[in-house]
């Protein structure tokens, strides 16, 4: 454990100004939880001898990647457990202000703007599913069934309609785009365990990899090969903390405008992309895809999520959302901090062989998803290196098996 | 929504002692949840068509069940999340409470009681994980891999090393017991969603059926068939607010004796029973189980679970754990509104052919677990029929299904 981190209460930033904010003073302290990560992760690794008598194997390589495989015989299964975070917290403030909005014009104008309240569930929906498929996708998977898993702090939750119809309707599509079956789900209310007024949600993902081929653990992942970057729609659901205590400080707080006359909360807002669709089209264009890594929490250092001693060196950044780039200079952050820690642009990467780099770009625009032959695979330590930027994030700042 | 409620605020009976304390009125007001449940059951059915793209089939079948079937050819998979509740909170109070008898007898004794703090988390643990393969293996699935899902409220719930082990070790313990594999599983930090101090606790499992004979959905349940009701352990995870609610008006609250001589808050801890080695017992042994239900919320109307039109009549009623006599006495509830509403000692069911029942009892002894041929299915109206309590559960009492 590590005593030397900033203390993680809530107020330190409360209306400073000026002051730098890293992800670490917002209050998300991964050397504190790290310890349990591994306990669990050891005592779970023990447990796969026990499906010796189930009639199936684990794929003891997944350990460490995003999603557990269990060979079945004639396919593999991938399964993930995955949860928004505290996005939604950010929808609550927006719909907050929308209703007094509302009510205040309601005296002025009688009525004049009905259609002013908004809930933004039907985005904070889509951002949790992304966090399951967009992870369990990293495996090869074709992703079938999704179950919902929606914890209230109090019933009265369950009483604004138009948020729950948001909810329901923003979950239903995301699985018609993905193509998988929403089988169910858990809403219960626990009071004195989750807050009053707040929701904790998260997602479960079952996949299949068929044919068994598909199983994508970086086996072949070759020095030459070509980074694939996709396009990210903004901070996704990664990097919301920080974006949260940043609104503590901004005199207008989420209704800042932003240069593209946005403000900074509708921005953050923006749904995470799904990437499930992009995957599909490269297996089904025989693009051999030889590594697969989500671009979420510790930004870029995913690029290096392969366990190899690869060099992974970029030389094509694609541009960045305007919310990142707000949130970086009012943090004041370097481009080795931004770059380490949020997406920056870049959602989602795929690995190809060098021949492959166009065909797997096309595979993503075609489904209407922007992307770049961005970099190459090296042999050398493992590291990030942006070039355009002259940055480079250490193996050692990613450490994600023990 | 119904508005004739009582209203769900926490401290209706803080310390007024004698006053009846319903279901309802400790804060679980299950008929303000179920518009979402309803609205998303219905838009998650329309989903099922998703599938017809990944060579899959939803068995529409098991919408309604406890668990998502999907016909992946010569298999189908299982899938479910499930929510332990808030019996973390029993814990953490019993936690507290040894913590601080220990450092007064620290004070007066040096430190001659080391160990007697006790976190519970163990139970904790294979709580959670029972809420999910109990349900999971009601379609006759073999359960696979589970996924945890830890949510913290601050980085802080993390620094409690012996908590933190007995969660990992009671987790790893229960999935060896079952023999299912720990996949991996989600640790966040939910500072804002999770209330200080407390974490939400959360099992995903995936689970196989084969041969696909194995599957379960009651198609073949008839009049004469026998229920082998299984013994509970107490409490299990459903009942829980009430049963915290009692504790604050109790003199002596969680530390108050039951006859036993054991506390009622050490009883509230008896971790819930583990029913998956009895299912595969009775599968092993030929048994034609025709229907399988979880006895959970709603207690004994779960053994109406089923969506036909049968009359469940019982002759035989399991002994009732300490714990829960103890609860219904001290909350004066009638008969009805405790079979209604919790176990009552029987904490799942099994329905077989009559000539199947000694087999039955046989198979859930072999592992530990007592047993009784308990009643019989019969035509008639929806309902189970408790003959030597003379209660009568109706069926419109038990909608799950819209």
């Amino acid at each position: 454990m590590a005593d030397d981190r900033p203390d993680s209460a809530g107020s330190d930033f409360d209306g400073s100004g000026g002051e730098r904010l890293t992800y670490e003073s917002s209050g998300v302290d991964y050397d504190r939880i790290d310890p349990l990560k591994v306990l669990a992760q050891r005592a779970a690794r023990d447990t796969g001898a026990n499906l010796d008598g189930a009639g199936a194997r684990e794929v003891a390589a997944s350990r460490g990647e995003s999603a557990y495989v269990v060979d079945i015989g004639d396919a593999y299964l991938a399964s993930i457990t995955e949860c928004l975070g505290t996005k939604a917290l950010v929808a609550d403030a927006m719909c907050e202000a929308s209703s007094v909005l509302r009510a205040s014009e309601e005296s002025e104008e009688s009525k004049a703007s009905e259609a002013s309240r908004r809930t933004w569930y039907d985005h904070i929906a889509q951002d949790t599913i992304a966090t399951a498929v967009n992870d369990i996708v990293t495996v090869g998977a074709r992703p079938l069934s999704i179950h919902a898993y929606w914890a209230a702090g109090s019933s009265d939750w369950f009483d604004d309609v138009e948020r729950m119809n948001d909810l329901v309707e923003g979950w239903k599509a995301a699985c018609d785009v993905l193509g998988v079956a929403w089988g169910g789900g858990e809403t219960p209310c626990l009071t004195g365990v989750v807050e009053e007024g707040a929701i904790d949600l998260a997602a479960s993902c079952v996949g299949i990899i068929r044919p068994k081929s598909r199983l994508t653990l970086g086996e072949d992942l070759s020095a030459g090969d070509a980074i694939i970057l996709l396009e990210s729609s903004g901070i996704h659901a990664n990097g919301l903390t920080l974006a949260r205590k940043l609104s503590e400080r901004l005199p207008e707080g989420y209704a800042t405008l932003l240069p593209g006359g946005r403000t900074y909360g509708v921005a953050l807002l923006d749904p995470t992309v799904l990437y499930p669709p992009v995957t599909e089209a490269a297996f089904a264009a025989g693009i051999d895809l030889r590594y697969i890594a989500n671009i979420t929490g510790h930004g870029w250092r995913k690029i290096m999520r392969h366990p190899g001693r690869f060099t992974y060196r970029i030389t094509e950044v694609p541009p960045v959302p305007e919310v990142l780039k707000f949130m970086v200079d009012e943090t004041q952050q370097t481009a080795e901090e931004a770059y380490g820690s949020l997406n920056m642009g870049a959602g989602f990467a795929l690995f190809v062989r060098p021949e492959d780099g166009d065909a797997a770009v096309a595979c993503a625009e075609t489904e209407g998803i922007r992307a770049w032959v961005a970099g190459v695979v090296e042999d050398g330590p493992r590291q990030v290196v942006i070039e355009p930027l002259g940055v480079t994030l250490a193996g050692e700042s990613l450490a994600l098996r023990d």
